[in-house]
Formats: C-alpha cells, sequence, structure tokens
C-alpha cells in the first residue's frame, strides 16, 4: 500500500542543496519557509509568523516545564544602568565587548548611560537582595521570558543575532548543594527533556571547560547537540552562580540559627537559536521537518479541485482531527495548483499531508505523505484519524533516532589531539581529559576546533567532547 | 448563614485609605499585594510575579481573540534605524520627544543612531512593503507582543512607565471599507469584550478628537474606563491609517485588474497599563479585588492548624476544586498567622477564600468569605465546589455592574462648557458636540479636563465624553 515519492524535479531549483553548501542551503530554507529574515539594523532579526509559531509552541512547551520546578515568571527592566554590570568582574569583562548603549532619551543626554540587558543577572540581583530576607524566602525561583541585546558581529538568522528572544531563570538557594541540584534539575528535567521529547533533538549533557564558562558563573552545564553536518550547536545552558553575584549585590539570609550567609544561586538560559537547531537537525533538500510534538500544524488536508462535497469531506475530516486532538489545518486554496501548495506544505515540515479530490472521494480513500520519509500511502476515508495519529507517532519516534544515529554514527573515540581534530572536521570526537591536558584546547582553538563540554563515560571515565561549532 | 466579615482594625494600618489619598493607596496596594516596583532607571518597572501572573491572564484572553480575529503573531526588532522614523511626518513629530537612541554597540559609535521601538509602524511597514504585491495577499493581519520604550516625565507604576509590555497589532486591507471594519472589530471583539467580560470593567467607546489622535492615524477608536476616584483611564486604542503609512513605505498592491494601489491599514495596542486599571477599577482599603475570569487563583483554601486529617481534607478540596476547572490553591503554610495569611490574600484580591481548620471539619463545614463583598458563610464540606462556582459567577456579576452603576451615577449630561468642567471633577460629563464648540476642547485642557473621545447617543446625537484621566 505504500510506496516512495517520484522525487520531485523542482526541488532542485528551490534550495541549495545539503551536500553542496549547507549554510547557503539554511539560509535558503529560513527564508523559503518563511520562517525569518533580516531586520534593518545589522544582526537584527524578523521572525516571521511561522517562524513564530515554532517559538510560541516551545515557549509553551518550556514554560510547562519550568514552572512544574517550582519557579515563577516575572519581568524586569530592559535598560540597566551601566555602574550595575561593573558590580561582577568577570561579567562585565564578558559581557562589556557586546553591549548597547543608550546615552540619549526623551531629547537629552543621559547624566549615566544605559545598556540595553544582555543578559538580566545584575538587575535582578538587585532586586533579589531586596526581596530575600530570610531562609523561608529560600529558595527564590524566577525565570523571564524577554528579549535581550548583544552586539554581533558575524549574525545568522536565528543561530547568532543582535537581539535575540529568550527565557532566563535566575534562582537563590540557601545552600551549595540546593543551587547544585536545582542547576542540573533544569538541565535535565527542562532542557534535555524538551529537546530530546519535543524537538526530537538527542543532546549530550555535561560541563562547559574554564574559558567557555559563562562571565560570574562556578560550573556552566550544557546540552549540545550535532546537526546534519556534523557541526556541534549548544542548545541551552545553565549555570551555578556559587556566591559571586550574592557576594556584589550583597543577597544575604538569616538561616535558622540568625547568621546571616550569603545566598548561592543558579542561572540558566535557552533562546530562539533553538529554531535554527531545528532547522539544521532535521531539515532536508525538501525543506523544514518538524516533529509533530512541536509542530503547530501537525497535519494539513490538502483539498485538490472538486465540487462541494469534496470540500465538505475535507472540512469534516480537519474538524474530526480537531477533536481528536491533532493541530490540523485545511487547505481549500483550490485556485492555487495543487504542486505548488504541497511543496509549500513540504518546505514548512508540516509532518502530516492528507490529499483529497474527487478521484479519493469516489474511492473511499484519502492519500497521506508522511514528511520525515516522503512515504505515500492510501488509508480508507473511516479510519482517517487513526492513520494520522499513528504517522505522527511514527515521525515523532523516526526524527529522533535519524538524530541519534547520526550522531552515533559521526562521533569518534579518539585517543590523541591529532585524531581528535581529524573526526571533528566530520563529527564529534571523544577525547579522554588526560589526552587533552593543559595546552590541548588552545591547540584546537587556533585550529577551529573546541571543547564543547566534558563528560564521564560509563566507566565513570572524563571525556572531552570535540567539535566545529556554531 | 450568611453575615458580614468583622471589619480588621489592621487594614488601615497597611494601605492609605482611598477617600484620604487615592494616588497614595495605589501605590500601597501595588507595593504591598506585590504587583510591581520601580526599576533602578527612572521610569522603569520590575513586574513581580503575582503582578505577572496577572498580564499572563490577560495576554492569554487578549491572544485568543486576536487569533479568532484572523491575526498571527510575529516579532520584529527592538532596534529601529532612526531614519524610518522620520519617513511619515506626524509619527516622528508625535514620538521624537519620547525616544530613547542607541548611539555605541559593540565598543564603537554607530554610523546611524538607532531608536528603541517607541511602536512599531515603521519597521513593520517596512516589511509589509516586501511581503504584500497581490490582492491575494491581503488582508495581512500580524500582532506583536513585544516591550517598548517611550522616556517617560512623570511616570506611575503600569499607567506610565518608560518600557512597557504591550501587543500591538498591525494590519493591511485591500479597501478603506475593510480597514475600518477591522478597526472596529478589534475595538469591539478584543477590546471591549476582554475589558468587560475578563476585566470586569464597562467601557464607553468612541473617536478621539484630532488633537488626542495617534501619530500618523486617520482615526483613533478607543477604549475608555472610569476608576474608583472618578477619573477616566485609557483602556486600548485602535487607529485607522487611512493610506498615510502606505503612501511613506510604499506598500503596494496590484488588485484583481492589476492596477497598482496603496493599502489601506490599521494599527492597535493594549498594554501593561490595563493592570492599573485593574487595581484602580475594583480595589478597595483591603487590597485588590480581581474578577474571577482574570484571577490566577480564582480559590484559596487556607489551613487553620489542625492535624494530618484537617491537611489532608484541605488538599482533597483543592483537587477537587482543580478538577471542577477553578483555578485553585492551598495555603499550608500554619506556621504562619491565620490572620495574616488572611490579610494577604485578601491584598491580593483571590476572589474566594476557604478556610478549614480542626473545628470546621468537626462540624462537617467549610467557611467561604468572598473578597468582592467582604461576606463569610458556612457551606457544607459536600457541596464546596458547588458553592465556589456559585460566588465566582456571582463575583464576576457584582464587580461589573458595580463598576457600570458607579459609571453611571458619576456621568452627567452636561448642557455647557463650565457645567462638564465642573462635573469632571468628580466623574465623566457628557456634552453636545455643537456645545464644545471650536475653542472648547483648549479651555478644557487649560483646566485639567480633556475630550476622553467622541460618541453618540441613542438619538445619533454626537456627544463630547469629558474627564479628568490618568
Amino acid at each position: 500500500m505504500s510506496k516512495e515519492a517520484a522525487p520531485q524535479g523542482s526541488r532542485r531549483r528551490i534550495l541549495t542543496a545539503q551536500q553542496d553548501d549547507f549554510p547557503g542551503w539554511y539560509q535558503d530554507v529560513v527564508a523559503k519557509s518563511e520562517l525569518a529574515e533580516n531586520g534593518p539594523v545589522r544582526g537584527t532579526m524578523v521572525i516571521r509568523p511561522y517562524g513564530y509559531s515554532l517559538w510560541e509552541r516551545l515557549q509553551e512547551e518550556l514554560d510547562r516545564r519550568i514552572k512544574a520546578t517550582g519557579a515563577r515568571n516575572a519581568y524586569f527592566p530592559l535598560l540597566i544602568p551601566q555602574s550595575y554590570l561593573h558590580r561582577e568582574a568577570q561579567h562585565v569583562e564578558g559581557f562589556s565587548p557586546e553591549l548597547a548603549v543608550v546615552t540619549h532619551g526623551g531629547g537629552k543626554r543621559l547624566e549615566e548611560p544605559v545598556v540595553i540587558r544582555p543578559t538580566s543577572e545584575t538587575i535582578i540581583n538587585a532586586c533579589f537582595a531586596r526581596w530575600i530576607h530570610s531562609y523561608r524566602d529560600l529558595p527564590l525561583l524566577i525565570n523571564q521570558w524577554a528579549n535581550v541585546v548583544r552586539w554581533e558581529l558575524r549574525p545568522r538568522l536565528f543561530l547568532r543575532t543582535t537581539e535575540f528572544l529568550w527565557q532566563e531563570g535566575h534562582t537563590a538557594h540557601a545552600t551549595e548543594a540546593d543551587a547544585h541540584d536545582y542547576a542540573l534539575r533544569i538541565l535535565a528535567d527542562v532542557y534535555q527533556d524538551t529537546m530530546e521529547n519535543v524537538l526530537a533533538i538527542p543532546v549530550l549533557t555535561g560541563q562547559k571547560t574554564d574559558s567557555e564558562r559563562f562571565a560570574g558563573a562556578v560550573t556552566t552545564w550544557t546540552c549540545e547537540a550535532m546537526m546534519r553536518d556534523g557541526k556541534a550547536l549548544q542548545m541551552g545552558t545553565s549555570h551555578e552562580l556559587g556566591q559571586n553575584f550574592a557576594r556584589a549585590f550583597d543577597i544575604t539570609y538569616s538561616d535558622a540559627a540568625g547568621t546571616l550567609c550569603h545566598a548561592w544561586q543558579t542561572s540558566w538560559g535557552a533562546s530562539t537559536r533553538l529554531i535554527g537547531a531545528l532547522v539544521m537537525a532535521h531539515g532536508d533538500d525538501a525543506g523544514l521537518r518538524i516533529p509533530p510534538q512541536l509542530a503547530p500544524v501537525q497535519a494539513v488536508v490538502i483539498l485538490i479541485g472538486g465540487d462541494g462535497d469534496t470540500g465538505a469531506r475535507a472540512e469534516a475530516i480537519t474538524n474530526d482531527l480537531r477533536r481528536a486532538g491533532v493541530r490540523a489545518e485545511l487547505d481549500g486554496r483550490t485556485g492555487i495548483a495543487f504542486g505548488r501548495r504541497s511543496i509549500e506544505w513540504e518546505l514548512k515540515g508540516v509532518p502530516v499531508r492528507l490529499e483529497l479530490g474527487p478521484r479519493e472521494l469516489d474511492d473511499g480513500q484519502i492519500t497521506l505523505v508522511e514528511r520525515h520519509s516522503s512515504r505515500k500511502s492510501t488509508t480508507p476515508l473511516t479510519s482517517v484519524v487513526e492513520s494520522v495519529r499513528h504517522a505522527l507517532t511514527l515521525a515523532q519516534r523516526c526524527l529522533f533516532d535519524e538524530a541519534r544515529m547520526r550522531m552515533q554514527e559521526r562521533t569518534v573515540l579518539a585517543a590523541d589531539l591529532e585524531t581528535a581534530l581529524e573526526a571533528a572536521q566530520h563529527g564529534f570526537a571523544q577525547l579522554p581529559v588526560n589526552a587533552l591536558g593543559q595546552i590541548g584546547e588552545e591547540w584546537l582553538n587556533a585550529r577551529g576546533v573546541s571543547v564543547r563540554c566534558l563528560t564521564q563515560d560509563e566507566t565513570g571515565a572524563r571525556q572531552a567532547v570535540i567539535a566545529r561549532a556554531y
């Protein structure tokens, strides 16, 4: 009953082929699937409705998991006095080169220039200092959905933009152990879970090296994924801040015995960069492939010409799917050629396409096309909902498995730096930390490769994950 | 079975009385109910978790209605080239005095300074010019949730802040009639509906006068409400832009005959100012009163001491309420005095409080306190869900009716300017437009009073609504 869809000759003309030029393919697919485009100020980005609908779904999934850890959303100002950034020495050193500075407001030169937040540790911790008094106020778990600005010299849509959207969590705890556990809970239960079970992107988790650590953190935990070109993308980070900001901003609490102590803190963020990950982890030469758990449109019913009867049936099927909890849409634009519409939905990566015309109606069958495999099959009109549900479950699993297998196949266990460098041209290398030595990281960096994270293998031995990275 | 709750002597000490000093009361209640506080840069605001949870609920309600009109969310850059604002003459004149200007980015002086968006007409319409080609691309209906910055000299939390959060809609249509109808649909189906049926605040709708019109609009429609001190608050506006921006940004489409035409446009916005409206329309000397449709917590079960049995029962009741679709929370903090917790929930305006201790458990009864009326009653443990639902329905209606009656009682039909001015000291005045004359508006403005909008009475006669305003 199922056959491969005939390869569409026209595809080649729509997108650059991945194999020929992966960055060119990326640029094409982001534009043609109408995800985003460049803004007029260098490095800024317009997120178009389809791109934004992906972000809204991702926000929904992340937000639910963040709230399940006990955190609450709040909102802090965009504009921060420059002096705030100077309170934590490493922090200001890390962010100074990227700042956008407002010097004039309301027609006047400002007495103290203000910066647009590159991240909100400083302004939030100034509040925490006022809000926290006693151990009873801890843990204080705050999350913010916001835009931030970091001046970007080599911008790339979603991956590196001067302004990006993200969530940033900021917490204060009574003990170092509490902060440590919470930072890791965010890493696993919020980030890894969303990335693997919603975005269908397997990730490696581990610690950043000293040189890649967040400016002001004691430990940075990261989720790293492999894109289809073998390069790594940092997907989200969770930081243990120790007492660095607590000391800089004087965040103290009195413990049960009445002693004044500095709080222990975390911060963590994930951004619109994840949309870039989604594109590069699953997309193929025909466009995006969106995993059903994330997809704003999971199934589209494409009406092919026909009369009122066919139209009514297409609408009924769409409604049946919606009632069954499937995010379904009807494409009734019969004035536009079927082929063109088909390519459009393919480009947008909608997991399941249902094609219904008078012929299908006569046969009591509908054509079902799976985006992830391009497999085309027919299914009786009486069991459409069931078939779609099955196809969605399958697509979610297949996309994840495909990405996981790719990562496995393209990860090499290396014993020395030369081998690791060579392997990193095509994928990841795992190198024992001992073999990295004191100068290994610098040596690799000079050759366009970086240590993505430090992990442990099954035996507990420490490994460095090495790759080219976005 | 029901009695008035004893007035709590301690209230006077928590908040300034509304009658003594309404602005002082406002400042107190915003702080004490933990809605928001001032940020370090003048005019900026920190929205605390409880305040933000109100905004999240409001976003949810507005967003659903906006999407029901066919609009889709997108996101446009925060930073706008200064030259963009200059393209529409009235627009730049209106916004120039309020701009925040970024002169340095990434450690360098910028070649062209960029402004932080005070609103996004210019940057969005520059995109529309690229996206719109044919009549088939119309209507184009876009909404954005974003922060904007307008330098504010007399800031006040929620009501006037240098940075605020809002949604801004931007649309393009093929005809003037389409744009007109859509602007009014937003006014009625999105704004008025949310304000009256969710926020429980009755509004007057009408047109702004020429001098109060949005900079660049042809017609500005507004929703105006009366606060508890008799002053007016502008709640949201919907603008017909005519072809002003379409000409400035060259937004053209070819019609069915192939003729090139300029599009007709609308824009519309509602902001965090609505949280200020919520406070001032319903709040009383004991704190906020949140209408159930909006309330993030509709009912709180307050556990009063007791043993494990009482605690288990309180938890079971909370779960029963949640299963029945009530947003319920359990306050099991028996370590904190009951009175203190009670005052806290009252301050936060939670519509229904349920009090459960060992005595109530023995009696098979629970104490139910309605926030809107302060009425206290007992209800059998077997019918808690039903009683809570009834109380919530009642609270929503009563808050709206109370606000509507206040507006009716405090609106005076005036025949001349002097009478209108006098009436506006205590509430609204309705003055025939003829009586306003050519110089009436200026005369009123000089006396601290403004024309809020122009409406029509039942006979079709045009009336000016006159009031002091926030």
